[in-house]
């Protein structure tokens, strides 16, 4: 006998590396992106929403942290659409994060935008990455970025604004950093290295003329740039001896496996190291020690100088030292960076999960990145921005207690008379009107006590009840949910006695009387 | 000789049917969601966000307007990622209305949410369909459902808050209705109409008993009731002939192109039409037409008698007949909807593309759907709700010039001396902590004139100037923009003699002096 063929029901399952988000996570968020908004908005930038969809080519490959598996897009060839069959349209592909449409279109719509062109947006992006444990393949991001400016205070101004906004959203001074640091001073480092080391570098010295040598030499370190600034970027994990050691040799990991390192002569990885360590609690100290670093180097010099003027504008505008801190351990292990780079660090405790207390850390970063639209039109157009990553600022607040939304119910209107539902709605009619959140119970009123548990699983602060003895009346119950929890929670009625839970009232004062009450709930 | 290989440049291009939402654009939706979502928590209803992801599997079939070409959704295989030939994971795709998500939550959450469940949700979705003129392929929804109740007073709750999310938003009663239906009573229709019209409808009787010939009809009716449905909702299009004309033999329409018509006998034809035309402007009127047609059907009688229980509800809490209108000729064109089905139509009159006067027209609708949850669990999960076009809404409010959005650019700091870019930044700083939107010129400062046009371009109210004189002098000079742009339009300076343009204030006084010229400003 054949087996009964079984139905196949769709899973109800959101995607690996997605989730939903109720109630007060929206409303907690969507407030966030508000008050960020705002911040923006004074700092004179204007609002831009791309789609979620971009073309593959214009997207580009700037994806950061490479290094990272399963690393990409979600991506998808257009069909034809009247021939499924037909293949070969345009990919398409979800944006992974919201600099790289700027740049498409700042290139698209160019003769149309003031220059200086500010801009902010915020919403999800996507990365086809490995979901893992709080880490998604959908997240928030809220950037601001002013594209045709070579100026160094527009990046100033850039750190003054995440100060702003992170007081706004309710991070306290005192409890966050701006640490700034200019991709130059590393590339300065770099080339004096180059000079200082020729002969302890190339074992096998060349035998083309010393300058030859010397450019040899640069090339080779240029191309190890990238490996370098990734390295250093991991100092927050590994401490400056684990940076060390993934410079040189190499370094074995917490699981014991051994990580390749850079492979670096040790002379090279001490300056690298004197960089990282090159940050004084005074800036000007932090300054001039990067001076006495970067040496000849005309382009670690420029970056020197920058880092001071940012400086210098900055406490212009009252943000001082105790804000923001020149550190060159900042490196942002992004490729396309070219100038300033910042990161906004909460620097409160909390503690692992092995219970050992660590800051908070990172919430937003940034940087100029110069040659982001010269991709699409040739043109060099200089670009600084920011961006936020707004879903571990929440959880900062969240952690600090200081994210207050309100998770109360709605009023409930109990249906004590299935029949007489035009009257409740009535009810709930008069309140709505009235500003106030309400609704009459919708689910099968047969039996009352799943009427108040509703209630109570809403988070309900009042219940109103109509039977035929409080119509004939011309009133209504009034039950006090708030009032009746604590009462159940101490357990006696002594200390309440004054303030019944559940009383009666005329119908005529329906709004008065659940104003006040709600009020009073509110004290 | 070899031509030069020309490099290949990504075109800077929105991928088609999509676009980009620059300033005022963003703020006006953002505020218009704000608000609209204000009135679904006030009716009691919890935000909820999902991905824009989700497995196709979850998604279903459920893609309304399935007659419309290229339609579909933008969908791709997740790759193992670890081996990008390794194919073979879950379909993916995004999201194309915020429905079936809501479907997939429900069923993956039951446990968890009350019952019902009344979430609003609103967000993107995306259409694989053809692009076209103000079509585009993502756009904005804005839902509020109830799950798990399946008490009509659910759906006239839906009716009554569409109501006040139109004035809420600026549309004023008189220039929208809603209109309401029932799909019972069409089914009730069919129905009767088998039973009546069997004879004639089979050209060849059949040699069973009558009563099996009934159930004949029956099924071949209801096999064609999708077509009469998705037909009769086209009378907004056609007229009530076109209608008459596509349930007979078909029609030509506008380009000459033959529509074949769905071939139903005159008769049946004839009993359809009765069904659209029995709307009157007395909703009582309307129910009584509409119960003669249903004849003896059960269901017909229903949907009738629903109908009335909304109509009262609604009356009771005070939406009346000039708000909520009984009109069969409401039918939505999507399979899944099982008792009452309302739109919120625009009545003011617009021009269409050729310059005749119509009505907007529909920018919400909704219904009940019972079977949705099903397709997860198994189980009957009674469920209502609406979805409010926001794009279309827009476009009413803007059309009817209601759409009140400042577009003031920032109060621009000109740079007269870039070594005193500091000073400038000082300024900006103090402006923006009294919540002033200004900034610092950003430009290359060499061109005075290119500053003064910047903001112009930016719509800014007024411009700030100090140069090495003010700084001596302590003071700064002010550019009233707004009065500049006035004197200039009028192109004599004789009545504006007694407020200058351009005058100097003390450096001390800047806030207090600015604010008090916005404010002159904003009368």
């Amino acid at each position: 006998m054949a087996k009964p063929k079984k139905i196949q029901r769709p899973k109800a399952q959101t995607p690996k590396g997605f989730r939903d988000y109720f109630g007060a996570e929206v409303a907690q968020r969507t407030d966030m992106l508000q008050t960020i908004a705002g911040v923006y908005h004074r700092y004179g930038f204007e609002a831009l929403e791309t789609a979620a969809v971009e073309t593959v080519d214009a997207l580009g490959k700037f994806l950061p942290d490479v290094d990272r598996p399963n690393e990409g897009v979600f991506a998808w060839q257009e069909d034809d659409g009247n021939d499924p069959d037909l293949k070969g349209g345009d990919w398409l592909a979800l944006r992974y994060d919201l600099t790289a449409p700027l740049a498409r279109v700042y290139a698209q719509h160019r003769n149309d935008l003031p220059t200086p062109y500010r801009r902010f947006a915020m919403g999800p992006v996507w990365r086809n990455e490995k979901p893992g444990p709080g880490r998604f393949r959908q997240f928030y991001q809220c950037d601001a970025d002013t594209v045709g400016s070579g100026s160094v205070a527009a990046d100033a101004e850039i750190c003054a604004m995440l100060c702003d906004t992170l007081e706004a959203v309710g991070i306290e001074r005192g409890d966050y950093v701006v640490r700034i640091n200019n991709r130059k001073v590393l590339n300065g480092i770099i080339d004096s290295l180059a000079e200082k080391t020729l002969k302890g570098f190339i074992a096998d010295p060349l035998t083309q003329s010393e300058e030859g040598e010397i450019a040899v030499v640069k090339r080779v370190l240029k191309n190890l740039a990238e490996g370098v600034m990734r390295t250093l970027d991991k100092v927050d994990k590994v401490g400056v001896e684990g940076v060390a050691e993934l410079l040189g040799k190499g370094r074995k990991d917490s699981s014991g496996a051994f990580i390749e390192g850079q492979n670096l002569p040790p002379v090279i990885v001490e300056s690298l190291l004197k960089f990282l360590n090159a940050k004084s609690s005074d800036n000007a100290k932090t300054l001039s020690n990067l001076e006495a670093i970067v040496g000849g180097s005309d382009e670690g010099a420029a970056g020197v100088r920058e880092l001071q003027t940012m400086a210098d504008l900055l406490a212009a505008g009252g943000y001082g030292p105790d804000r923001i801190v020149i550190d060159p351990s900042v490196v942002r292990g992004l490729g396309y960076y070219t100038g300033p780079v910042f990161e906004a660090e909460l620097t409160f405790e909390i503690q692992d999960e092995k219970g050992r207390p660590r800051s908070f850390g990172s919430v937003a970063g940034g940087g100029r990145y110069d040659d982001l639209v010269k991709r699409f039109t040739g043109q060099e157009v200089p670009a600084t921005g920011t961006s936020i990553g707004v879903d571990r600022l929440l959880a900062a607040l969240h952690m600090k207690g200081r994210l207050t939304s309100d998770t109360t119910g709605p009023v409930v209107v109990t249906v004590m008379d299935r029949d007489r539902m035009a009257d409740y709605q009535a009810i709930v009619s008069e309140l709505r009107q009235a500003g106030i959140r309400s609704e009459v119970y919708l689910g099968n009123p047969k039996n009352f006590g799943n009427q108040l548990k509703y209630a109570d699983q809403r988070n309900s602060p009042i219940a109103i009840i109509q039977g035929g003895d409080e119509l004939a009346a011309g009133t209504l119950q009034i039950k006090d949910l708030i009032l009746g929890a604590k009462i159940a929670e101490t357990a006696t009625h002594e200390e309440w006695k004054d303030r019944p839970s559940q009383f009666e009232i005329p119908r005529a004062d329906l709004v008065k009387r659940i104003k006040a009450l709600l009020d009073e709930q509110a004290k």
